[in-house]
């Protein structure tokens, strides 16, 4: 695998290919399969989460757990290893004291790219401001490949706030690389036509896709011109929508859900909700890209 | 064991039988005799304690991990699993990424048992604001079992304020439940006629108990119209009270202490005080608990 | 060793020694070699930091994982365990639940030792205010033998703020200790003439020392009389006085760097720094100081 020039490093989407992501969705099968021993045992990471993500922070923490490793948490709170001291010297001392894998979330895009090139650690990018969250992106396409054996020829249907979303961005240039129609549904405003031109309603997404995936709404980055109910209305994945769905057609949200805004209450635990899936699989996968990054298999 | 509904769950000391409760102490007694395997190896705990409680956190964290468990911890200041999203979506969540039991401290009475008709992971309510607490009142009574090896005819007073403390009331409910005379010491404003008429002084308690049951006060609950030194005097074991007590009689007290307020403060370590000893008793009642729910032994 | 009258406490340098400093450097390079069994697996330490320090905490936390210990995090957020309750309660606490090591930072100089009489836990002071840092002293000591293999007859010059730094001040009294000829560098408002009056320019440092330890700068606890520049221009090792340093002289730092403030920034990984490697050798230093305490090896 060719995680930026060679390097034990996974920051973004771009740097990988169609190759690599079947090369790791073989690992987490063989993950699936069993519990053989952790193969990197007695290992330290450490989890660096400058900004809240307990989801993404807890998963992380089993993956590397189950694969035997010891693990580290500094947060935001933690502020004397960041404060008055760069990205870069923070990920250094770490390295000083033993650590081989740093997770990093943190505010500003490109940040890690810039510190990247100096640091022997490995290095996985957990989500950079409204940047890039590669892992997420690996766990949503590991679902949609997990029930449908194949990518070629999907229609999926990202519905939401794609305009503030470089995550779904990512998430939809990775999908067209592996052979998917994509098509997006949101609100005027939020359409970027330097991007796509293929936007669709909510009504016609449902009758046509096979997989829905559905953003989050990111209350704190909007003002509140619309109400949680127009908004489902309009924009939402209700009942009489999800009625009208292809059988074997699946729902994703990377979570959490802003019940009853993107999605009716009652759809979350649905037949078609891959939503807690989604969760189950992220530990795998991250548990295969880590082995990746730190083994040198790919 | 009957842990609401044969589910795997301890949510209230009014789920316990006798005879549930018994068979707990010969499993921590089992477990005081040596180390041996650990049960539930590399499999996954989280602690969720939303209020803080780094004593009780502390003693989850050392019982669950001389079982062999991994331990998740989210805290109060991982807002990003709870914030908009409710205690059930977040439980639901860690159910999905792996984790067997969860053990809960938050603020709102009885939210714990509208989450756990649904979910399927071990879950041990750690204190719901002002109401139960049962591995607490478990350890209370493991610590006067341990001394007095029987309940029948024991004599407990409880001193402070009953009328706020929910525990307290599950823990005379119990103890009455295990054949023990409980009879009550507080300020007349913390009296509640209701629940009990029993009320006698502090002095007739030291004369009469068998076991002091001292609850802490909480400044941040209460108006001071008492200073410290008069509640001492008035609702307190002085030296002088110690000094009347049974030659067998025991001290209780759930810490932290308020020292010079509940009790003067050398008695805290003196020869009547089981103070630290409820603490070491708190871990291994609490691998006692963890073992009956996560393994159905009872 | 006689670290604090035979009880199992690191609280001070002052304590420590010759012999029992070699002693400790003996054990670093036997666990330099290899990864032998973990010594003290399973049992349980506390690392509680009152106040910030990831590093240090990050230190200690990865040596006790190495030597296979068990390790419960105690920070100042949480405040239970602290709020209204003596230090020495919340130790002996720990102690009752089934710690058998402590680490403490916190604010008060001496608080320690105050409590270090009635517990019999293991105890390290991992700073106390602008107090003692034993452990910070032993890696500075370590990673000078480590180059130099001896101490007897080196020029060390320490440069910065000596007024308030203790360790610093600590530190120069081990290495007279060891024979060591001791410098300063430092402001005329911080110096303190019934220490030393052995005061040099950092122009005079540069062309006699052997090691230049370099103090960090707390920008919280000075006023700002002078900019970033002209204090490096004047106490700092700009990249024109290391080219005159000696060819086998060492720089030290004890980190996090004010880079461009006490060094320049491009000196921070120089051939001559061995500031990361300090903190390499932080964690083998607490490893042998651990193991020292608990096994009573020495």
């Amino acid at each position: 695998m060719n995680l930026i020039s060679s390097r034990k490093q996974l920051l973004s989407m771009k740097h990988l290919s169609n190759e690599d992501i079947h090369q790791l969705f073989s690992m987490v099968k063989e993950i699936e399969k069993g519990n053989g021993p952790s193969p990197l045992q007695s290992r330290f990471a450490a989890n660096l989460f400058l900004e809240p993500s307990t989801r993404t922070k807890s998963s992380f923490h089993i993956a590397e757990k189950r694969l035997g490793m010891e693990v580290l948490h500094l947060d935001g709170m933690d502020s004397s290893i960041t404060k008055g001291e760069s990205l870069y010297d923070t990920l250094k001392t770490l390295e000083a004291i033993g650590v081989e894998l740093a997770v990093v979330r943190q505010s500003e895009v490109g940040l890690l790219n810039s510190c990247a090139e100096e640091l022997n650690l490995s290095l996985i990018n957990a989500g950079d401001g409204c940047g890039e969250h590669p892992t997420q992106s690996l766990l949503d396409l590991y679902t949609i490949h997990e029930h449908f054996t194949s990518f070629q020829g999907l229609n999926v249907a990202i519905a939401g706030d794609l305009k503030h979303s470089r995550v779904a961005r990512s998430n939809a240039h990775a999908l067209k690389q592996l052979g998917v129609n994509v098509s997006f549904v949101t609100k005027p405003e939020w359409q970027d036509h330097s991007l796509t031109t293929n936007y669709i309603t909510m009504d016609e997404a449902v009758d046509r896709c096979d997989v829905l995936m559905l953003l989050r709404i990111q209350h704190e980055r909007h003002d509140q011109t619309m109400s949680s109910t127009s908004y489902l209305e309009q924009f939402g994945l209700t009942k009489e929508r999800e009625a009208r769905m292809k059988d074997h057609a699946i729902i994703l949200h990377p979570a959490p859900v802003n019940r009853g805004v993107e999605i009716d209450s009652e759809l979350v635990e649905s037949s078609k909700s891959r939503i807690f899936r989604q969760m189950t699989n992220g530990v795998t996968v991250r548990m295969a890209v880590i082995q990746a990054l730190m083994k040198g298999e790919l």
